[in-house]
């Protein structure tokens, strides 16, 4: 991953140099890179690898077409094994983007039905990335200027990504994008549109470009990388993946990358044809899933070492994430339970019972980490540091700050990790991103209930109603 | 069921007469038979009946023991088909403790261990009410005298049932049992012990006799069916169940009636033998889910008869509720996925998303119940009776009252099923028994949290604080 | 108060006869006959009654015009004093529109600007129901037909009360408005618009009519009150108070009794000039701590009679009690020592910390109803009869219905009264009207927020912005 | 401030040199100094320092004795004024404590019924604190080892500070105390009994004593100021206060030092005697109001920066701290209103609705930072840096991050506000600082309920129930 070679901007400076070696970036690459390693170990090759049909390699799980649930379900446990080396803090670990591409990619047909070519270029960006084993962002959402209903109706102030040439080479892109998580950290950017004004179709485009090509720029935020210490900032340190404004200057995006354009039905029909969505929130939901698993078994330790596992308000607050818990893995199976192949054969999961979990988890998943620091207290305010542990104050630490069955600086490990998912700038963005994963949730909410089958709902009670009319 | 002669109190007066003439009984036993006759119709013999191995006869689906998976489907969609005819209403509705007995009683061995004719009774108590579809009640709480800690430990305040005699034909039970739901309504009342104190054995026994046994009395509470206009209290004249206090008066109970006594460890294994809980878990959560699609196409009706859903608000409870369908659905197909045979080849539901259901509905059921209140609004209020509806204000009415697309009449008979769900005493009765379905909330969490295996989370936790510590 | 004749329609029935002795309304008629009594008594003579300045006569507490801080203190004592009477449960006890009527007729100046009469016809209504102590209703919403933001552009389906014709004896008023409490019960009957199309000012009017004016009926819903026993149904068999739609034929009225008429300036600004919201909350304000009071003395006596005060989520629930008793009080406190008086000497309570305790109050009435139904658990389903304590089966009652320290008859009356304020259809309708007292929670927030001064607030932050940028 | 001597331990290190250059205490220290710049500001003379009554000179707000309503009111509004540098973010301006020891001063006849010269002492530390305006900072929690129920009873593994020994000097303590807030960082360390097993009284002691007397060490959890850039982290690197563990290693505190000894009477009777509580909980009551001020102000321009305002679920988030804010300054009202002198003259703030106030904040507060966290959406996680404003990337910046009617630093340097308060790691200890800032929520409201005058309510309700019977 040294190669990577993108205009990256932090703190006011261009980053020059291996990417591995620079504060921000070079816990999370170590992440990625030790998740390549364990997919890559021979004993984890079942779990991880497939063999092409047709014998030409083997590849990674996330680019895995499932054809049966049996596919499915191995994806998961995939899924899950990877998402378990983060804890399930890495919200865009490689599998994400990349089972949106198998989506796409496995769907080429519909593509091919605007331009016979589009078809062709998803399957070989699909292909193309599944041999090379690529790495992937996107960036979801137009800049915040102004969220006001009537704001795109004034295009003046629209600063969103958009097309503003075509010629025989590709088209052209202007404007920026937000939010890319791991921007710059990729080997490629995949772009979709991000909602807004349908009547102007400069927003209509999907494409996937590397990540150097010229014009791509990536500003990121401050890092919440504040130490590469394990011990003080265990999360952080090693999970910090930074987000970023993606800005387009005057960008050309060759046609061989093009596979959507200005294409609005093609648009609109795109999650239908692929389950892009249902895919996405697939694997989202495995990996949040762990992450309760880890939320879990944090408290208990926390609950253990300070002794307050008897108080009848603790338990109350146990229950609730084992209830968290079981309910995200009950609507995980569900949607792998009712799955259905698509015309492609792709065994698609269920998507009502994801969407009922990506509306769950955004409103428990915060109540949970406030669980975490209502449980801790005073023990996630008391957190000295490595340095503290092995300078002359050692001592005092080691008395007074022991817990009931656990030594002091164990205790503090255990409590930095506790802080570190809640409390840290790093645990607040978790949180944050959480809450926001598929966009704003009163949005999502409301278009939950409006595509929701109501009728055969109201059928029954009109059924009912008559029944007891006849009496 | 005209020839039930249970000894029934209610108002101050002993019931006389037929049952099914008493304005307090009359609905819920129609409603009773109208399960019976739909389950006898020739067109739902597949659903609802059952033969058995041997061929000596054909039994209702829910003393039917599930051998497989696809059993334990089948045993869901029948007892939801039932559930359907009361929109979830009945609580208990035979199949409840139907599936009860059939859990004791196909573990009949277990029964055995102790002593073999409780062995015997069990499976023979069993196999009579399966050959003639008895139907059955219990009683399975305490009076509610004094519910401090320390309280068991002065036994001369309890009022609890207990043995106090055994003799040749039997045992003797004198005491209280509070809260049997359609207590006298049914043929037999089966008793278990209701918790207390474990160190008297006075207070541990199991058995089932008929409900008109000698010194057995079913003291109801007032009836909350305060009209029997299907019109004006749809769903109070149809279900309203009532409750009684069970008060043994020197009540022999044959020995043959027994299959518990006086051994703790028969009663403290009776679950993990007989999956018992989980069947009833698992009945009550097929019934929950039901009466969740009804309040979800209720909710519907409600807010197109008065055009309130485009509000942003309205929205976000209507999603609300679809989440809670949908999560229960989740959690009860889990419980079947992952259903196990026990030792006799019964296939028992599991118990661990159960167990979560059971939790999550007694705190979202009252909050659908304020969601119906809040969409109704003052349409609650505003409600006439049948007879203003047949008088001179009739067109007064049709003008005044009528929605947005629906008539005058329709609309107040909607809002009334909304009304007797939600706030007559016939529905807050609904929603307080729904949160105490299975006991006190507060109680069954902290045991859901001490039963639940945490060692396998605190394992991950520490080998992930492990990793970091090798970092 | 037998002299009252107006049309009141219940159960397809025009009432005739004595309203005192028909069973839906005795039990209000004699609640508010005793707070008439009470108030009369003469040792509560300087607590309930004022003379006028004029020395012409003394009259009742809410008629009174306060012009100081002690006499707004003093009506606030005299408002809780009666509520009390009723346990806050008399949502239109008579000082309820008596007060709006005193802030409106001591602002007669203000509707003298659009028509001099109008400024006397307010004050000589006023005068005149406070010199013969006479009892009010209103009516304050439209039909609900439909709720959707565009429905009142298109009139032809609207169905609210508007005027029809204008000839030289008065206005005619055909159409109907909702909800109004006690409707048919009280001398007078005063309009207000309701809110509706503003560009159409036959719905701007205000006038006041006795109640038994031609063509003016009253259709009641059913009523609650199913028993008048008192035991038995503690509350509703004395302050169910019935709502009514009201429906005016063909209504004419005089000149005289119209004191606003096609005016929407003269409207608009009617809070402005005489703080009539202000006095309605504050009387509200004042009730609903009374009403609080009550469920925090009863929490207390429920918990004492089955001995759960030692639990730890028993003591978090009354203490969330206490809370909202000591929040509501010092709202009315603030509201009290920042009262100001306006132009006509008037001393207007606050009108800021009243808005957010009638915000506050909604959303924390249900909640500490729900904890009455949590406490109260199986004792609010256990509940016999009178009948059933003079029947045979007393002593099993007085044995098994037994409290920690109290006899079962008593513990009955107890959680008779708890669930007759929570779960009966009166209690629930009682949760209901609060939730909706002041007209739609979500609304009424948008507006507070609208209407909420924000400047200094931001100008603050802003100061701090720059203080923060010159460091 | 530069004279601070005190052993200060921080990330391993000893400090040394002028605190005040230090990275970690700079800023803190810094906006310490500006109080006092503030206060000695001659046009804020009147609101921030008194006379003394026999004209020995000019003191401080804080350390006044409130003798009237009207100092009481002075006093709030001097500690708003405070409060108001920080946007109520310094949970320890001097003031805090400096009530603290006002409150204990003034009541020195109470110290001196133990022992007289306690008495002396006590009031000797008041006068010189007042003369010499010293800051003084306390600890107040036992080290977190084991919080079970049953612990003290095993000493073996307390840590807590106890007195080891005492002679003719004075007395001397070793052991820890946990959380002291600006620990090191004020004149004086102020110690009183942290709750703990009341049975041994080695742990009853009151005194006062420099922050750098040998033996004591304030051990600094590690920094939340991780840039003192005002325009990345505008709150912490102003406001942080950092917390440290403080060890006391065999210190010997001087006899004139202490006015508290081994006397339970003493001890348990304090705050009575004192109303030390009361002011304490006052003056936070009247910071937290301060917060609330700025927390509505700065969400109205978040609203504003990004045009959201319109949005329903905006408006009722806006209306919530609204709502919030009022109930606080209400029962700040309340608190002035009801307050009554003690016998030595002081004015205290009645208690019952400052508890209220304190339990209530708790809970409101992190549901206001949530509010802060969903409104600012996205806007809180694209913040660059100054240095990203101040390079190349400028004009990006500058387009894609511009508000509505703000300029993208602009809107910048408001968002960083809006993510210190809320999700830095500075902003999250503040809430858990709230949250936690009178101990254990859980405990003080099984306290405040425990310790509420419930007969009153109880025989209103009893009356209510008598009237009911006699009707």
């Amino acid at each position: 991953m040294d190669a990577l070679q993108s205009e990256i901007w932090i703190k006011g400076e261009k980053c020059s140099g291996k990417l591995t070696e620079l504060a921000p970036f070079k816990g999370i690459l170590k992440s990625k890179a030790a998740l390549y390693d364990y997919q890559c170990q021979e004993e984890n090759r079942e779990l991880f690898r497939y063999s092409h049909p047709d014998g030409k390699g083997e590849y990674g799980f996330s680019y895995h077409q499932p054809l049966s649930l049996e596919d499915l379900i191995n994806r998961r446990k995939a899924t899950q094994e990877w998402a378990r080396m983060s804890a399930g803090l890495m919200g865009r670990s490689p599998d994400y983007m990349n089972t949106l591409l198998m989506a796409l990619g496995t769907a080429a047909p519909h593509f091919a039905k605007d331009r016979q070519e589009f078809g062709d270029n998803i399957k070989r960006l699909y292909e193309r990335a599944r041999d090379e084993d690529l790495s992937i962002t996107h960036t979801f959402i137009n800049p915040q200027v102004n969220r006001s209903m009537g704001h795109y109706l004034n295009s003046s102030t629209v600063t969103a990504a958009k097309v503003v040439e075509e010629n025989k080479e590709g088209i052209v892109i202007q404007g920026a994008r937000l939010l890319a998580t791991q921007g710059g950290l990729t080997d490629e950017l995949l772009v979709l549109p991000a909602g807004g004004p349908s009547f102007d179709d400069s927003y209509i485009f999907g494409f996937m470009i590397p990540a150097n090509t010229k014009g791509l720029k990536f500003l990121c935020r401050e890092s919440f990388c504040y130490s590469d210490c394990t011990f003080d900032h265990p999360l952080a340190s090693q999970f910090e993946e930074t987000d970023s404004i993606v800005v387009f200057e005057q960008v050309l995006v060759p046609w061989e990358c093009v596979f959507v354009y200005k294409n609005l039905e093609a648009m609109s029909t795109v999650d239908e044809e692929t389950g892009m969505y249902a895919f996405l929130q697939y694997q989202s939901v495995c990996r949040q899933i762990v992450k309760l698993e880890y939320i879990l078994g944090l408290c208990e330790m926390i609950g253990d070492a300070i002794q307050i596992q008897e108080y009848e308000h603790v338990k109350l607050k146990m229950s609730e994430i084992i209830n968290a818990l079981e309910i995200m893995k009950a609507l995980l199976l569900s949607s792998e339970v009712n799955s259905q192949p698509n015309r492609y054969g792709t065994v698609i999961p269920a998507s009502t019972p994801l969407k009922a979990a990506i509306q769950y988890f955004p409103g428990v998943y915060p109540r949970l980490i406030e669980i975490i620091e209502m449980l801790g207290a005073s023990g996630l305010i008391s957190i000295p540091t490595q340095e503290d542990f092995q300078s002359e104050i050692k001592e005092d630490l080691e008395r007074y700050l022991q817990g009931a069955n656990i030594e002091a600086k164990e205790r503090v490990r255990l409590f930095r990790v506790a802080w570190d998912l809640s409390m840290s700038a790093f645990g607040s963005r978790q949180t944050q991103f959480e809450r926001f994963f598929f966009g704003d949730p009163v949005r999502l909410q409301a278009v939950h209930y409006n595509s929701y089958p109501m009728q055969p709902f109201v059928d029954q009670v009109q059924e009912f109603l008559n029944r007891i009319e006849e009496n």
